[in-house]
């Protein structure tokens, strides 16, 4: 941690300075410069962490030289984490593909829509039982129900599940059908979630939030991993910003920025950040492209009958094709695909 | 709800978007422009809601008529709405200030806080004891043993408490000790979460997401008046943008502007808008201004010592200051203050 | 300036490091601390702005330690500073209210405007004769003509005139009808223009970009400022963001952010920031509330007729009624308005 | 355009409504809907663009069913355009590389570089003689000198060159040494540069505004077409969001939006998007495999002493590998490279 003293600060400030430091166990070293003095903190910043270091007098700014996380920190963990997903795993050479509809909406159109993706080069069905849905008057998901149905269609076509979880009081029950727990965009920061994930043991895809930084992603993967599941994929869905012409805007260079930040495995969904199904495509060869591990594409037999989501769902001969395009570009990356 | 098609769409398209629309039961009225053939829908458009009607063959565009929320909407009580905090209602001719440390850290400093916010004129006590933060290694909040001594400190003070909900499975109790359960920016999307507060009968402080627009806003407060919870106040505590000389962009415009959509109250955080000490006083007479009905203000005994938010929560002189700042915009807005 | 060395970075790396520092004429210091090797340059740190820091092999982070900015700043004078206009000044007790058509369309229409503005207690008249417009084919302003109208409606009421200046070659032209030159949202980084209204002695209104951060709209006073024109005055009128309710979002902590870091006055700009009529007096009285020296109000004798902004331009009674709601917030910001 | 009207809209305002539109030369057909009258506008819609609908009484809100733009839009031409640089053209089949400094700081270093890049691939020299530079105290261009240099370059090499013009002023000077004129991200929105490199025939290379949209980019490239000049080259390269991790937000779906919406060629600005060499090889080979038609490199013989953006730009070996690791991805698009 490194301190900005504001121009004319006293000497007593100062001194206040060094001592509210050197009372959380760090050493100081002041540096008297032309226009400002810095006071350096020697020694474990963590225990800086909660002091309001801006509110003591005669301090201007403040610099933190250490990441906030550790556990999903490149520094941690060089070599790459790897994580299973039913005979494959995430974050290794393969690039995989998890699909399947927005929503479970009935056991046979997710029983074909599992056949179908698994036909073509699916690795992992994804499908959800509970929907985070904007307006209280949208389909809000079948539940348990639907937890019931992704599990038989896993049983039939040997496709493991992905599918959300979004009340700390379904965690348990989620995580009996599941393969992988989702978080979604809008619970990245609800610690409660975060902390209740991270005490069962199933692997976790967490979803950037649409306002937050790559330092907020990996401190909410550092909320999972804290409480002893270190399982946690992260995956780049699109944030918000003042574009228009796309549902969200896909943070592209946040997956090779990943990479070199964390060891953890990076995903994308271009289904919802791009918001239409003219987009999945080209956003998907872009996001292998650049070092992505794997894709998150929703489908859907019949995309303008579905319950949610159906503008930007892939149907099945999209779908093919998606994957039939997908696979130069992965080779063109050194990878493998289904 | 409008349809704007494709140039060059077809007849047998044009077809199959009148017959999708009107088997949901609404009427169609087909306009033919120079360049673009656009499709009124006339009747119910919530039934089209749930239609995604963008992944029909030959749409381009579509616009919705009405507002998505409904309960929440001025058109739905043009009488504004006021919700009862103690002695006094937010929504009337009173601009109500509710007060306190950022957490709850212990008896002492929270009752000697109360007395002081008291004493210059907070109608309300702020403090959490349960705490969202960006880090897992950060003070999570005293929990159950935080909302006893606010229970304790409102015996003392007569002071309404206003503390923050994270977690479905914490709502009962917290509405057992709370007169206001606040949900917080990060939780604001957090469906389960809104839901069950709509079941009970406390009255809510719903602030903004980071990244929520008005429209999600309001949705939000839907959440929960829609499960018969019709006591929410709406809180404006700044957005994320790409500023970086304060901690959010404090979206003052939102306050006139919710002011106008809704019947609901309408109260700032200028201390998380802001995110420092210098800003509180300048944002809360600008929050008056605009026409907020209240405001949410950090104080702390020794902000320098706070174990969270510090560097923005004003010390005792300082809040007696913006107090004291306060009453003549009060009095220019012709309105009250206690 | 403070360097952060990468985890492992070499002995070799931080001598190329120290020696790179040392060759621009600085001293380094260098501190070891527990995960992270770290540089101090002590000296004058301009001469490293010009040094691609992040470059150079065992550099993870650079932060700086002074300002980027000088002669805009408040550490070069800490007193106010007050610029002419008309009969009375920018910057001290005095809100002053310019305002005035978006476009100046006609001698009439200018003329019946100013008188109407000037009754109401505006100080300066605005109106475009040079207009930058999103769209090739909407109208352009009347170019000379419009600022010889602008002068001669000066002559016939005594108002100041404030008009944009948009191309380096007119800059000389505007000059010679103008009393402060407008530099327009979407020029605050041209540069060429910057350098060339710093080269006349006319005021100028700096209007902030709509992407620049506080720290942009400093430097590009700056630029006018370093060419010898010290006279500038900033001007806030919303920023873009994510937010739809609003044509821009009004950065209102802009402007004590501005008061604290600068010596120039900053005025407010409701119309443009809101976009809208209904907006126009809560957001005034929010910056007078907020500090602001000054309004720039759009007005016009009938705004759905205006060639451009008449969504956001008052009509005479509207702006008498803003400067009759004015008044007492100026008071409870001890200060006055004519 | 379709206006939709204020709930409790009086008979008089819906007449005012249709009389104003009917005055421009438009039919109105109305729609008495169960909460919202609308009124549709039949005819020409562009004459309602400078119409301030929003500004009358009884208008809610406005919907447009036309693109503002038309020169730029596939309606006007569904033929891809190919605009020549060189022996090659941007816009065909061939992936297009133009690499180069930052800015060209002097004879020896420009002409080494074009060598290095020439060799590897690149087919255009990219070089900046006038800078646009955030502080008045960076170094700003060698001015004509660097244009001279350039045109001597280019006779050595062979490769056209591309370089920036930000000043009206100039326009005629640098259009007689470049093979492209840049306008910078910053003087997007200069409409006066914009008309102006309209007159010229010289090819533009019009970079993308932080804050603009992609509408607010095809409106600059109608700009430049209105006036004559059909030759524009759309580049992105990056927006201002809330990201910290990178110095622009990479909009990698803009490049498929705009392929899909204008005839145009699209390119990207790996360098200025990520602002860091580490980004530029991903970011790269996502463009190309999302549909850039080509690529704009900063490369420097040696980064770390670069007196402009150093820390974004390749070294000669870092370009090799670029270029080594991107023709996989071009051939796995389907195009070509040199």
């Amino acid at each position: 941690m490194i301190i900005v003293t504001r121009k004319g600060v006293t000497p007593d400030e100062l001194d206040h300075i060094r001592e509210r430091i050197e009372a959380e166990g760090l050493r100081t070293h002041v540096s008297q410069g032309e226009h400002r003095t810095i006071v350096g903190c020697i020694g474990d910043e963590e225990r800086l962490q909660t002091v309001p270091l801006l509110s003591i007098p005669g301090v201007e700014a403040v610099h933190r030289v250490l990441k906030p996380y550790k556990l999903a920190s490149r520094d941690f963990a060089a070599e790459s984490t790897t994580i299973s997903l039913g005979n494959t795993v995430l974050g290794g050479q393969e690039v995989v593909t998890i699909a399947g509809p927005c929503s479970v909406e009935g056991r046979d159109m997710l029983k074909v829509t599992a056949e179908a993706v698994h036909a073509h080069g699916a690795r992992g069905l994804r499908g959800g039982a509970f929907k985070p849905r904007s307006s209280p008057y949208s389909f809000q998901g079948l539940g348990e129900e639907g937890l019931q149905i992704l599990a038989e269609v896993r049983e039939q076509t040997g496709l493991p599940v992905v599918t959300e979880v979004m009340d700390t009081r379904q965690v348990e029950l989620v995580a009996s059908y599941a393969d992988m727990l989702q978080i979604g965009a809008r619970n990245m920061q609800n610690f409660s979630l975060l902390t209740e994930v991270g005490r069962v043991q199933r692997p976790v895809l967490l979803k950037r939030g649409m306002s937050a930084t790559v330092e907020d992603l990996l401190l909410a993967a550092e909320y999972v991993m804290s409480q002893g599941n270190p399982n946690v994929v992260l995956c780049e869905r699109g944030i918000r910003t003042f574009g228009t012409a796309t549902r969200n805007t896909f943070d592209l260079a946040a997956i090779p920025v990943l990479k070199r930040e964390t060891h953890l495995p990076v995903v994308a969904d271009p289904s919802h950040a791009g918001g239409s199904r003219s987009l999945v495509t080209p956003l998907s060869l872009a996001a292998v492209a650049a070092g992505a591990d794997g894709l998150l594409v929703e489908v859907h037999p019949d995309p303008e009958t579905a319950t949610s989501d159906g503008e930007q769902s892939l149907d099945f001969p999209e779908f093919n094709e998606l994957m039939a395009s997908l696979r130069p570009f992965v080779e063109a990356a050194g990878r493998t695909m289904a």
